[in-house]
């Protein structure tokens, strides 16, 4: 199932849940269903009601006829994983990290497809890195390895916006969090791919095009901590809830480490893209 | 107006919103306002509708009668300042930051008076930090310094609990995240004051006891960065939202920079006050 959250023209609703399929959007909220993802998975059964009602649903639209938003919105947490594709951390030139190195963004960071990415005037280094972003489904606290994946609802797609001149050694004491949570620094969509449909979440081809030319193009087999790991080791440390979000790290290719180095500016198209997720499209405003 | 939210005993109502005078709440969401102070936050005059609500309220109750909650649940942000007091940096043998150093705390991590902070079994070293918690009230971006106090509710009190073997230079790439996002890490209460209650809030003492026993014992008159200077700061950086918390910083006398070094243990009684707000107290378990 492909979950997203929608408003349509003159909506009177903040946001809708729609499953889309073939390009048409089935609106659930119409339904009866509520209006956002995660007030959803609080509700017991709550994939399996989507299910049901999806394809009985009295309103359908065109998905090019409606506004896509982020498929979550207001998440408790966005947790980041640093440094966690082999490849980038050639290009950063640092070790794999042993154990996961986690960050985070502010949830008023998260923009939906075709939203703008304002460029922060305090920065001249605004970098693109997308990840593979896991959206959990259910709560826990010390999970295990082997059960990791039962708390995963699915995927979506994500650019995890980085001000690479605020992440440096010497600014803000050494934390990444300024340099990630300016605001729109968190796109995401187009939709979420729920886990069934996706076999293999470690063999997805991710890539990042800026203005029609590829510059970052890996796979999610590379990543140095897998996904059950990462939940695993999380989860030992803080409760997961419904609708958090793991951003699990880019691949090589960013801007800042190219030769000469490269930076996104306003009128610049990113566009990021995901194996059997879908494509998000953005521009620098 | 001392605001607090706060349940009654098998409530119906997952949280409510009260007006605290002489230790006696009267119930303003009973009067049809919402159940959150962040939601009530977004409607226009919600402090002009809370102070003609509050005296005629049908019902109060004795505060000892109900369970206090914390007085702001489920923030965009916890905005922390990190060294922020310069007798805490002097005991961290730190310089002053020219700039304020800013991480945070994940809104799940927020507990209210009177309940456990859980020691996680991942570190040997829970220490205490007593702040002042500056409330945003209304959106800004770009704010000016002189305008800083214009988008400020009112103040309360919290502990930004630290697991200090978890914020060192090699654990977590010397992110101060993971030990700062355990569960429960975040007590606040016990109540918001507003800012017409505080003519000075660099003129306050702020304290912490452990079992009974005087630990921390600062002003925040010695904060490096001043409220106004941090507003304006923050701002520059990102939107900021009604009910978004900033933790000010901690002075001096922490456990882990005793000799010898302190940490608190299960059955620990941590209490937190500061001057003009209030008293927050809660067991470690």
């Amino acid at each position: 199932m492909r979950i997203v959250q929608f408003r349509t023209e003159k909506d009177l609703f903040p946001s809708r849940i729609g499953v889309l399929q073939n390009d048409v959007i089935a609106d659930c909220t119409n339904e009866g269903l509520p209006n956002t993802l995660i007030e959803l998975l609080s509700q017991n059964n709550s994939l399996q009601t989507l299910a049901r009602v999806a394809p009985k649903a009295a309103k359908v639209y065109p998905a090019s006829s409606v506004r896509l938003m982020a498929p979550v919105t207001k998440p408790d947490k966005i947790l980041c994983v640093g440094m966690n594709y082999k490849e980038h951390c050639n290009e950063l030139n640092m070790p794999y990290p042993l154990e996961p190195i986690i960050f985070s963004k502010f949830a008023s960071t998260i923009v939906g497809p075709g939203d703008n990415i304002i460029k922060p005037s305090c920065s001249e280094a605004l970098d693109w890195e997308v990840e593979l972003v896991v959206v959990i489904g259910k709560e826990g606290k010390q999970i295990k390895i082997e059960d990791a994946y039962d708390y995963i609802l699915g995927y979506t797609v994500g650019q995890d916006l980085t001000a690479r001149d605020w992440v440096t050694k010497e600014k803000n004491g050494g934390q990444f969090l300024l340099g990630k949570s300016m605001d729109t620094f968190c796109p995401l969509g187009p939709c979420v791919v729920t886990k069934d449909e996706i076999s293999d979440p470690h063999g997805l081809r991710l890539k990042t095009w800026v203005n029609g030319t590829l510059k970052q193009n890996g796979s999610t087999s590379e990543m140095v901590h897998r996904i059950d790991k990462l939940i695993s080791y999380l989860s030992s440390l803080m409760t997961l809830y419904p609708g958090d979000l793991i951003m699990t790290g880019t691949p090589s290719g960013v801007g800042f480490f190219r030769t000469p180095p490269e930076a996104l500016r306003p009128g610049d198209l990113v566009e990021s893209e995901i194996e059997k997720i879908g494509r998000l499209s953005n521009r620098v405003f």
